[in-house]
């Protein structure tokens, strides 16, 4: 059971203040149990509403504490006071994500090194660090307080993971990376490995050794699976707060600035630059050598070669139709220029017939 | 060897009785050591034909055991007794498949727990399962018999793997998912990392706790580094029987129908239902809170934002061109909506020439 | 302290004597701790010039030590003896990439098998290679000279890793594999997993047994999380001298021919053949039982489904645009067909308005 009072009191501690919480209708004294939808919910349930379309199931919602807008709670109570227990804030959606970290959150477990764990003797880790069992700790590196390192994570030469971070297993960190406090790194994902660097020579490729590392700000997440390439001379970077979704690939001397969110399977290559509190689609593939402005939106599948001057969202992918007009519209765009000439021709053939 | 009387027998046990085989021309009593394709196969060989390109090799070919349609034996003898050893079935290509199945299965090996595998004492492993070095299983896991867990796998708390399975190196299954009976799962997948999800608050994103997990029906094959976020608060979901390539991206709460096949390079947003017996080709983009009918097909590259009613397959992907032509393409795709007003302006035009 | 002579002489040898150099100025003397940038390099510093629109900082540049070509050099010096130490080569991207080879090369340490590796009693390693911990050698398996294989590594039944190669941490080579000499293998890649093979019956996807595997040639390197799934019948092949990049799915039966570079997030579907020396962006997808010619291009996320003959750069992606002209130019080419229709009709109405 989780006191509303004490998850009203957690949500403004992790919030810095910023989210606060209206306890009316006895909400102060209640426990709940998790959080339900606010159609299913019961009297041992937090139920919250975050857009107007669930208003109309607040009256009839057997929730036993509801989370809202005062602006919802007016709509339906308007001056009356409310015949049951709500937690007013401006935020609900918020206040629900909040709550449910304070709802699933583990005591932490005392610093613990696996016997089966593979520590340089060189490495330095923190006592409360939790390492797993066949992590591998490499000669020089730091491992910050109350970081866990899960199974089979390796962490290379040099590597700095600061406090409270928690990478799942199998994450690989190259040699001389750094990992800011709280990051979250999930299974698979591999930070630092070379970037695609290579200079042509008589028809092959010749090895352009990539010494650049990778620096990951505080309070980033990154997905399963996702490559984060190394720097070729400076260190690619992502900013504090962004959120790296999984199956994404940044290459080498790329920066992403500060929250920004990107979703699944997004390619960026070399050496572009995402501002911060971007919001990037899935699928995108966007190229190098780009400057991509603060607070921009890239739609989804979109390939981006050039950012245009002003705009705030750019999108551009194949609208999918039934197979065979599919088939139709790609013949008759890609003959598009023939239509475009007929169109001068018939424009030139009118004119002169106006002539006339 | 491996006589074809008792392939046929085997084909007939594994398809419960589905795939029937008529032995003909003596079939029954010849042994051959593998499969070859017609035009090259000899004596020791079996070939098989299940396209109507290939009965012209029919008759030329030094294939020991020729597999085929009934209709095709009759193009090619008739009514005549064929001069050969024949394998007549109504799926030459689902017979070469089981028989294969077959011929390259490997005796199971009895159960044995690798000294280096790391077991909590609280995991429940069936004595006929084979867990390798470096796999860890944690507490409250179960894994069913005959199941092989590979070296390095992660098995999480709680996880729940069922009988006849095979997790190839380094798979990680985070906490509470559960995956079916004779699941097969490729080296690197990773089942149940956490969702996207994150509220956004005063220019910054807050973690949404993901606290469903993953489900994953019997017979089901997961390609190599493919990911399958686990839910928000239900399950995601991979229906029986379903088949996933390398490289996909499923994001929270999908849920993907039975016998579904999905190749590689694929992203699936969140909440998007998938019915069964659907094909998606590879490098789809399918958005978030969709639902695709069952028998639907996806064409390759495309990007799904929406189902259009009554579609069986739905494609689009811009059709490459060489490119000195995509670029001018592409210049008048963009001003299409000038071409599009200018032949409005002609038909108006025209209108007015035809009134005078 | 690396000197220009010994540099000068290492590219030469590593170069079989195709990169030669040309000291004036006193370069032949001097030595150097590192690369710089040309505009902010001092007299410890080379710095390169590869670009002419560089030329302009090559007086001004503090750089100890300046590569260029003869023809940079005349441009800025003319027929008089430059004022400073510099390096004339016919290719200074290439010096550079030799040259940082060489400053960053670190001395190969002894053979050595960590004690917590798993080796195969009958797999052979030789005595010069590097084996690290919880890496698994499996029965048969054969590793090369001075060949790293770093911890977590996975190296299947009877795999072949000739000499000089290095894996990464937690790359997996299944059963059967061949790597070439040089191979780079970075972390998380999978090499010979099952193909997608699966014959329909009845509704359902019967596996085909993939008894084929995978031959990697020499020098060819291979990123981050990448997949090259094993061949159904015959081996998927990658020829030598080619560069793959992270997060690229090679289907079954696929041939990359020798000096192909293949940029991330690219899937080539199975039994394509892409020749010698292409270059394909990042993000494309290739369908299946394609040929594509040497010395091809294609760009960045295109489809290529066919490829024209005759052509020598293959592109074709939405190009993106500020998000309501991007909905506006999406209903337009959808129905693009109308388009082309009203253009026929006004070219036949205008036809017979002309005939009056």
């Amino acid at each position: 059971m989780f006191s509303i009072k004490m998850l009203a009191e957690e949500i403004a501690r992790r919030s810095s203040g910023r989210l606060t919480s209206l306890m009316l209708g006895g909400a102060e004294a209640l426990s709940v149990t998790r959080f339900a939808p606010i159609e299913s919910a019961s009297a041992e349930h937090v139920a919250f509403v975050a857009q107007p379309k669930l208003r109309g199931a607040l009256k009839a919602s057997g929730a036993g504490v509801i989370v809202m807008r005062e602006s919802d709670r007016e709509s339906v109570w308007g001056a009356a006071e409310p015949d049951r227990p709500l937690v007013i804030t401006r935020d609900p959606y918020a206040w629900f994500a909040w709550a449910l970290q304070v709802m699933t959150d583990r005591p932490v477990k005392p610093g613990f090194i696996h016997p089966r764990a593979v520590v340089d003797e060189s490495a330095q880790v923190d006592p409360s660090a939790r390492i797993e069992a066949n992590a591998v700790i490499s000669a020089g590196a730091r491992i910050g307080a109350r970081t866990r390192i899960d199974a089979g994570v390796n962490v290379g030469e040099g590597v700095l993971i600061a406090e409270d971070c928690h990478l799942y297993p199998n994450v690989v960190v190259y040699a001389g990376c750094k990992i800011g406090a709280r990051a979250i790194i999930h299974s698979g994902a591999v930070i630092g490995a070379d970037g695609f660097g290579f200079a042509p020579f008589a028809g092959e490729w010749v090895k352009i050794p990539q010494v650049g590392a990778v620096t990951i700000g505080e309070d980033v997440e990154i997905g399963a699976n996702t490559t984060i390439d190394r720097g070729a001379l400076e260190d690619t970077v992502v900013g504090k707060g962004s959120k790296l979704d999984n199956l994404i690939q940044l290459g080498h001397n790329v920066r992403i600035g500060e929250h920004t969110a990107m979703a699944a399977c997004t390619g960026v290559a070399g050496s572009t630059r995402i501002g911060s509190h971007c919001v990037i689609a899935g699928a995108a593939n966007i190229s190098g050598h780009l400057v991509i402005p603060d607070m921009s939106i890239v739609g989804p599948a979109t390939t981006i070669t050039s950012w245009t001057q002003g705009a705030k969202v750019m999108m551009g992918y194949w609208p999918a139709q039934e197979r065979s007009q599919f088939e139709r519209t790609a013949v008759t765009v890609r003959r598009i220029g023939e239509l475009r000439r007929k169109v001068r021709e018939l424009e030139d053939r009118l004119e002169e017939l106006a002539k006339n």
